[in-house]
């Protein structure tokens, strides 16, 4: 795709924006990546080596001579800053952060304290910071001053003296008042739930700026202290990795979504987090075949039963994950409290009912009215009704049991404080694999009298 | 919680946000709702109303008179009345169409006219519209006059005399700039990449919001006349409800995501949504089944065979769902065009060859080091190394069938046209129970001579 010419290359990418120059970086192969770096300099470099997936980061920045990045540092706004830090190695971390002016490094040191995953960790520094007691005129010149960052424009908050977030301003009540009105007259309150903790969760400062329809949300410590911003981008990123996660450990891939696309991660990491869940899983699955073997008697008996062994099994995997992913999704929406669990475990017994008996019914039609016309083999004295009868009642009992159980497990999980995701619908099935083989052989011995 | 005292309620409710407003009036009963909606008058109600899942949208609106109404309806933005009108029923929908001013009508029937889940359908036309020829005075008392929604003052774009989109302006442009300077000279280009079709998906809209960390998106149609636009924050509503909608998909839970929490959903709806897949799962299930009845000498001869068939059978489902998770949330998020097809088989089958090697060694370790001590029957002839290789030799030969088809189906699924999501985990892993039962007792017969 790239030419040798510099200057073709410099021109293409200026008029490009920061994403798609990401993604073109992306299908570059390594040599073409360093002189895309070399040829575009560390200014056009910088948002774009922001957005790319943190395996890719060290790389890009090895491209670039110490003088060439500390430029490039300095025009980062101190997130993304923290963000590349975050994403190379110890030995480069510290390098890179010798390489920064003494503000900007006494800043970042105080960023990197807070975990990647917290709201301090996410937060940006960059905001407009005026006092109650300025007027229009002194805080436009306050913010044309001292901020160069024109983005700080849109995100004014006012604190007192010592530091307490107290109001915020948005940039249409400076330009439309006159220029001797106090800040303290024009200013908005922040309500309290319109704030985050410094070390609460991301997902929970992406869900209140949600909820809200904020466009920045403002992060404070435990004394009310401002410390900075989260922006609805971050937001939507980080909605976005959390569901990307969920969605992963409900299938059993463990570990943390990583920044890299599907294509980018290499066999090996798609392996680990894939292997250790099967392995266990595997394992646990065994217990169904020693069900099984203890059952020989009963099968060898009906071998007829085997037609819908995997049936009854099956169903209950199914019906277990439908409801603990339900439930799962609902709890990281934030819609179930933990004094609903008696009303969750109500709602899908009754509708583990439903399902089991309607499931049952089917299955016992079906039975009834087509097998005969196979002339299977049935032992003597069994009619095809108390056969069919058999099944729906061991489908039923699978389907009720799978369901209340998939229900209960995340909430359990989540009671002793694990990731209800966690108990992801694999686990489940392969449990409730094992309950049904009993339930199946044991009502099957006790209704076929073997 | 709401005493009887109108003015408390009055009190308490006006320094409540509306999204709190919402949830506190989702707890309460329909005589409380009714006496909460005629004390907070129409006013305040608006834009709570539009917090309400959609199930109690009509019955709040039916506390109202008509000339309440009138007013409720003047006082939202148009987005949230199009939501509201599409949220009603049919008789509903026109009686309240009524009710609007002949302007309002005409703008509102417009935009019903897309569909709920495209672009168009979630835009609103709240933006300030500026002509290049304009000064910044002319703007400035344009929008002050003829909008008196002070929301657009952060969304201003510029179009020609046709209504053609040719560029942006902020806010900050028009305070920092003289009165004459023509709009034309500080206008910024809007790139084709930064505008969504109104007949657009709504979640290519979020995406695209996304992709550039953009506030306001601009909605054209293909003619690149503006017609409206799509904020952050719908944006985050939508990429919220794409991803609930593709997690039920995989756990095999049909029909769209309803609006409604998973404890204000009836048992009926979940029911419904549930019922369809289990049947027909249940119905290809017995599948399996016929193809164990089939191999019945096979398993009479050995019956050990059956300590095994489980884990065979259930490490096909969990990595068919593996990878079909994985390629699945990967479309979503545009990671995967239709050209790489081949580079994810061909990334899937190392995968499954490495998976499928690594959990049949350790599960032939397990047989050959640990069955012996529990002296199980084996055939004559039949060493614990032979039978510990035919298990691991099964397993290996599932696991990768199975990691293959789980990431074929959902990419064949797209090249059909169908919704990969739909392809969803519980149909592969009941596919890959029958190949694995048949994997099973095939490599079974050969290699123990049965």
């Amino acid at each position: 795709i790239k030419a040798e010419d510099q200057s073709a290359v410099l021109a293409v990418a200026g008029d490009l924006h920061y994403a798609d120059l990401a993604l073109a970086y992306q299908d570059l192969d390594e040599e073409q990546r360093i002189m895309l770096l070399k040829s575009i300099g560390p200014n056009l470099a910088a948002d774009m080596i922001v957005d790319l997936p943190d395996s890719l980061i060290e790389e890009a920045l090895d491209a670039y001579r110490p003088a060439e990045l500390k430029v490039l540092f300095r025009d980062l706004s101190d997130d993304d800053r923290v963000d590349i830090l975050q994403a190379v190695g110890d030995e480069a971390r510290l390098r890179f952060l010798g390489l920064l002016g003494p503000e900007d490094e006494e800043l970042t040191r105080g960023l990197l304290r807070y975990e990647p995953e917290t709201a301090g960790g996410r937060m940006t520094t960059g905001f407009g910071r005026l006092l109650a007691s300025m007027t229009v005129k002194q805080a436009i010149d306050d913010l044309r001053h001292k901020q160069e960052n024109t983005e700080t424009l849109s995100r004014m908050y006012v604190v007192d003296a010592k530091g307490h977030l107290i109001g915020r301003v948005r940039l249409r009540d400076l330009a439309f008042n006159t220029w001797d009105t106090p800040i303290r007259d024009i200013m908005a309150e922040v309500p309290p739930e319109q704030r985050v903790l410094a070390t609460a969760d991301q997902e929970e400062a992406a869900q209140i700026l949600m909820k809200y329809d904020l466009v920045v949300l403002p992060v404070v410590d435990e004394f009310d202290h401002m410390l900075g911003i989260i922006t609805h981008d971050d937001a939507m990123d980080i909605l976005q990795e959390e569901s990307t996660e969920d969605i992963e450990k409900l299938a059993g891939i463990a570990g943390e979504q990583v920044e890299d696309t599907y294509l980018q991660t290499s066999v090996m990491t798609h392996f680990k987090r894939r292997f250790i869940w099967l392995l266990g899983l595997g394992m646990l699955a065994i217990a169904s075949g020693y069900v099984m073997l203890r059952f020989e008697d009963t099968l060898t008996q009906v071998f007829l039963l085997s037609l819908y062994l995997p049936m009854v099994v099956a169903a209950g995997g199914n019906t277990g994950g439908q409801a603990s992913t339900m439930v799962i999704r609902a709890m990281s929406l934030g819609e179930l409290d933990p004094g609903t669990a008696r009303e969750v475990l109500w709602k899908e017994l009754r509708l583990g009912s439903l399902l089991g008996v309607l499931l049952g019914a089917s299955i016992a039609a079906v039975t009834i009215l087509i097998l005969p016309a196979f002339r299977p083999e049935l032992p003597e004295g069994v009619s095809f009704a108390r056969f069919g009868c058999t099944v729906a009642l061991a489908l039923t009992a699978q389907v009720i049991t799978s369901t209340v159980v998939g229900a209960l497990l995340p909430i359990g999980a989540r009671a002793i404080r694990l990731d209800p995701a966690a108990v992801a619908a694999p686990a489940i099935t392969t449990l409730v694999d094992v309950s049904g083989m009993v339930i199946y052989f044991t009502i099957a011995q006790a209704l076929l009298h073997l």
